[in-house]
C-alpha cells in the first residue's frame, strides 16, 4: 500500500508500505480522510516538536476516518465495512491514570504521527477496535475525522466546567479556537466571546455562533461588558493569554489548549484574590461519543471547516496550504486518491 | 390595590388590599403577568399541600414579572422603571445551607403564596431587591414570569448533571416537563426522550425539540434503543418513576421532581448494581442569571407554553382553566388588566 | 495443587487441581491468607446468590494475598517474590465504564468466586498483574487479604462524599460496618455514629473510634443531637436504612452498602424537600492504593478484626464460624497451612 | 474601652474608644484572645499592604474569640455568655459569588483590620452574630482564636481537594504551613512533606505529624521518592512554588495560599502535558463548623503553636516577636489583662 513516509525536513515521499496485520484486538482501518494538524506541519518543516524528533522515517497524520477492512484475533468480522472515526492514542490502559479514567495522562501512550510511532497518512492502517469509533451515515468522511480536533475543543469545555449560560473567552480562532466556539456552544454558552487577528477566522467565528468578536490589534479585552466565567486560551500567545486571565471573572477557569508558550508570567495576586483556577489540556479521552452525538445531532459543523482537499501524493502541498493562506483552516488528505 | 384572595376551597375573592410598603432592601414591584401553577391549583381546589393549610386568607402566585415602582431603604432609585422577573423564595441568607449556597434548603425560606405568606395575584407586591432579577427587553411580561417554572428544570439538569451529549430522559410532559426538555437541550443534550400519555403534550415536547416522545399508554420504556444517563422525572407518578430508573444507564442519575409520590418502591439491587443516583429537588438556587440567558439568546422559548392569559378578576377561570382542557400548558394572568 | 471446592450446598471438598499457568499480563500468586465473606457463606449454604447460581464445582475465595511465584509473557520476572494483595475483579478495560475510570461498573468484569470463575480458597491462583498490587513489610498477610473489604468502605466513603468534619452515621456494624467505622475517620469524620443490635460489635466499633454507639434495639436515630450528612448503610436491613434517611440533614448522601432489601420504600417527600441523594455502591475502583496507604500510615487495624483462622483443610468451618459466634468478626483461611 | 490603635507605622497606641454598640444581628464580644497575623505585622511595619492603606488610626487584628456580652436587634439574649470565635469577614450575602457558596469572594466583603475596617485588639468588638460561632468548652481562648488561620489551611485543603491517600507537599512552615500539616492530615493525607529552611519549624511540623520534611538549603524535592498528588504552596517564595510544582504528579492540583510572588513564571508545557491545576485562596468560606470539629476532636492542635502572649497593651511587641525569634510560631495578645 502508499504511504506519505517523512524523511526528513520537508522531504516528504510516497512509498509503498507493508499492508498492516492486524493484531489481537485491532481492526485494519481503510483510510478515506486525514485531517492535517499544525504539528504535523510542524514536523514536516522542522523535523521535530520539542524532544520529539523525526530520527526515522515517520508517517505524519492522527485525525483519520475511514472503513474497517479486516479484523484481528478477538474482533468479531461483523466489524468489517464498519465507517469509523480513529482515536489516535492507545493508552496502557491499567496504569493508574487509565484506571481512574485519565489515560490521556497514561505514561504509556502510543500516539499517531508522534516519533516514532506511524501515523495515518497512508492508504490503511491497523488500530486498536476499541479506539476506532463507528460513525452514523450522516457524517461525512472529513467530519469523522475531525471528531479528533473537535475532542480537544469538547476536552477544553470539560476542563473550564462550560454549562448552560456560561460566558466564554476564547483567544485565539485557529481551527482549534473554531472547534471550541462550537463545543462551547454545545455545552450551553450563552456567550462566547472570540479575540483574533485574522478577520476571516473572525469572520467564521460569528457564522459558526460567536456572539460577540474581537479584533486583538484593534480592541481590548478590557473593555468587555461582562466578565467571562471561563477563559479557553486557543493562540498559544502569552499577551493573549494574560489579557485572557486579566478580565476573568472572580472563580473563573482558564484552560491553556494553545500550545507556543514556554512560560506565562502568572500574576498570583490576581489568581489569589479571584481564585482562578487555571490548567492545561493535554489530548483528550473519553470525548468521541461526545463528538459524535454532536455532529450527528448537527449541534456541530465540522464540514464548514474544511478549505482544502488533497490526494496522498499531494500530502506535502496539504502539509503547507495552511500556512500561506489566511483564509484557509483546516485541509484534509484523502489516501484513496 | 386589589388582590385575588383565596379565602377556602373554591373561594377566590377579588378584593381590595393596602399597597405594599418596601422594607429595607425591599422594592415595589408592579405585576404585569402571573404563571398559574399546579400547586396555586391545588391550594385553590383543596385548601391545602400536605402539611401547608390554608388557614387564613392568602394570594396565591409564585411565577411573577413586572416592574419596580419604587424602593425601600437601601436600595437605588435607579431601579424604578426596572422591568424584573420576581424570585419568589427569599432565605434567611446566613444559615449554614445559605452559606453554601443552597438556600433554596434554608430552614428560614419566606416562599410566596404558600401559607402564611401571601403571593403576587395582585397588582403590586414588595420583593427583596436582590430576588428581583432585571431582564432585558426581548423577554416578554409572560417569558419573564415563567423564568420560576424554567427555573425548577435548570435545577432539574444541575442535579442530573446533564451536560454535552448526555442522553435524557423525561418523564411526564406537563409544564415542567417542558421546560425540561429545553433546558436539557440547552444543556447540551444530545438525546432527549419524553414519554407522556397525553398526545398534544408529546407533540408539543416534539416541537420544542425532544429527539423521540413515547405514548406511555402504547410503547414501553423497555424498547430504547440506548439506554439514558440521566432521568429527568417529571409526572410524580410512581409507574413512570419506576420504568425511568429501571432503562437507566449505570452510573446513571435519577431526579425526581414531580410531586405526587409518598413512597417509591426502590429497587435496590438494580440501585446498587449500576451504581445510580437518585435525588430529588426542592424549588432551585441560582438559576435566575441562567435563566435569562437562555431566554435571552433564543435556547429557550417559554412563550411557546402559554396557552392562555386571563385578567385579575378572572383568576379562578385561570386556575382551572389547565385542569379542564388537554391542550392546556400554561396560563397567566395579568394582574394590570 | 490443593483447593477448597465446593460441589453443591454444604458440599465442599478439599482437591488436587492443575497447577494455574499465567496468561500474558498475569502472575501467580502462592495464596497465604484469605478473608471470608457473607457472600461465600452464603454460596456454601444456599448454592446461589440472587441470579448467580453455583451449576459448576467452584472455588470460593476474593480476599486474598500472596506472593508472586511466577509471571506470564510481558511481565518482569522482577515481580517474583514480592508480596501482594489481590483485587479480586478484572474488567475488559476498554468498555465505556472502564475508559470512564468506573471499572467497577464494567460489564465484561471476570470477578473471583462468583460463578463460573473460581475463587482464591487454593494454594495458588492466576491473576492479572496489574491487579496483584505490591504491599509494603509492615502490613501483615492477614491485612492484605482484608484490603478487599477495607475498598468497599473507602468506595462507600468517596460515593458519600465523607470528608474532614463531615457526621457520619453507620447503620450496621458487621465486617463491613467497621471497615467503615475506619475508613470514614480516615477520610477526616469528626462524628461517626454507628447502630446494630449486636453488643459486642458496637463495643469493638467504639474500640476502632466510633464516637458514639447505639443500640437498636434500645435507642433511636431519632433522637441524634446532630443530624449526621452521610448515611453509611451497611446492615441490608430495610428498617435500619429508612430509620438513617429520616434523620439525614439537608443535602445530605445515602449510600447503600449492605444487601439483602429487595425494595425499600423510599420517601419521596423527603428525599426532595431536603434534597437528598441516595446511591449505591456495587464492589469499587481504584482503592487499593489508598487502602495500602491507610494501613501502612496505621490509620486503619485491619488484623484487629480477625477473629479466628483456619488451615486450608477447614475451610467449611471457616465458612459458618461467623455464623454461630456473635463475637466473630472476620475469618481468615491460610491455604498454605 | 481600651483599644491598640496603629497611627502610622510603627506608631501604635493604646487609646480609649467609646463601647461598641451592636447594630441589628450583631453581638458585642469581649476579646479574650487575639492572634497576631503577618498581615498585622506588615501593616505595623509598612503602613500598607499593597493597594491597602493604612491612611487613618486602624486597630489591627483579625483572629479572635471571646464572650458574647451584648446583643444587637434580633438576636436572641440568650446567647449573652456564650464563648464565640470570630470570623473575622461580613460579606453582602446577596451578591451572586454569596449566593453561590463563595462569599469570601464577594465584593462587598467587610473585613477585620483591612484599612479602613478596624479589627480585633480591643477589649470588645461588634460582630455580625451569625459569624460569632459558639465553641465547646475544650476549646482554650487561644484556639478559638487560631480557628482563623486554621481556616486558611482547610480551606486550602478543599481547594486542593486532599483527601485519604493524598500525597500532599506543603512548602514552607511558618504558622499557615503547620495549619495546612495538620488540615492535611484531618484530611486524610497519608504522607505529608513539609520544605522550609528554618529546622525548628520543620522539626515542629514533624511533632505535628508530616511524614517528611526537608531543608530546602540542602534537599531537593527532586529527590522526592513519589510525585505528590496536591501542592499547597505556603512560604510565598517563587523557587519553593516552580520546585513543587514541578514534581507534582501527573492531575496533580497545586494551590498557592502564601502571599509575596507578584509574577510566576508558570512552566506552561508541564501544566499541560499534566493537566496540573493551579489556584490560589483568597481567606476561606464555611470553614468554621469544620474547624470546630476537627479542633474538638482532638484531630488538630492549635495550642501547641502559641509561642508567646501578650497583654493588649504590649501589642507592639506582641507583633514584632515572630519577626526576630526563629522559634517563634504564633503569638497571641490577652486584650482583657
Amino acid at each position: 500500500m502508499r504511504a506519505a513516509v517523512l524523511h526528513g525536513t520537508r522531504d516528504l515521499r510516497l512509498e509503498e508500505r507493508p499492508e498492516p496485520v492486524p493484531r489481537p484486538g485491532q481492526v485494519v482501518v481503510q483510510v478515506t480522510s486525514v485531517g492535517m494538524c499544525g504539528s504535523d506541519t510542524h514536523y514536516y518543516e522542522h523535523g521535530r516538536i520539542g524532544p520529539h524528533v523525526v530520527a526515522a522515517p515517520l508517517i505524519l497524520g492522527h485525525e483519520a476516518s475511514g472503513t474497517i477492512t479486516a479484523v484481528g484475533p478477538g474482533v468479531s468480522p461483523d466489524r468489517i465495512g464498519q465507517r469509523v472515526s480513529v482515536e489516535p492514542g492507545v493508552p496502557d490502559l491499567t496504569c493508574p491514570q487509565c484506571l481512574a479514567g485519565r489515560y490521556n495522562l497514561c505514561p504509556g501512550m502510543v500516539f499517531f504521527a508522534t516519533p516514532p510511532v506511524d501515523g495515518a497518512l497512508a492508504e490503511r492502517v491497523a488500530v486498536h477496535g476499541a479506539f476506532a469509533h463507528p460513525v452514523p451515515d450522516q457524517l461525512s468522511d472529513d467530519a469523522a475525522a475531525l471528531l479528533e480536533p473537535l475532542s480537544v475543543g469538547i476536552w477544553a469545555c470539560r476542563k473550564g466546567h462550560v454549562t448552560a449560560g456560561t460566558r466564554v473567552l476564547i483567544t485565539g480562532a485557529g481551527p482549534i479556537g473554531l472547534v471550541a466556539v462550537q463545543a462551547a456552544l454545545a455545552f450551553g454558552a450563552t456567550d462566547v466571546i472570540v479575540s483574533d487577528i485574522n478577520p476571516s477566522r473572525l469572520a467564521l467565528a460569528t457564522e459558526l455562533g460567536a456572539t460577540q468578536v474581537l479584533d486583538a490589534r484593534e480592541s481590548s479585552l478590557a473593555d468587555l461588558d461582562h466578565a467571562p466565567g471561563v477563559l479557553l486560551e486557543c493562540s498559544g500567545n502569552a499577551r493573549a493569554t494574560l489579557d485572557g486571565l486579566a478580565v476573568l471573572d472572580r472563580a473563573g477557569r482558564a484552560v491553556l489548549v494553545g500550545m507556543g508558550v514556554d512560560e506565562l508570567a502568572l500574576p498570583v495576586p490576581l489568581l489569589q484574590e479571584r481564585e482562578l483556577e487555571v490548567t492545561g489540556t493535554f489530548r483528550y479521552a473519553g470525548t468521541w461519543p461526545t463528538a459524535i452525538a454532536l455532529v450527528s445531532s448537527g449541534r456541530v459543523d465540522l464540514d464548514r471547516l474544511v478549505t482544502g482537499s488533497f490526494a496522498l501524493a499531494d500530502s506535502a502541498a496539504a502539509l503547507t496550504a495552511g500556512r500561506d493562506d489566511p483564509q484557509a483552516v483546516k485541509v484534509v488528505v484523502h489516501p484513496q486518491t
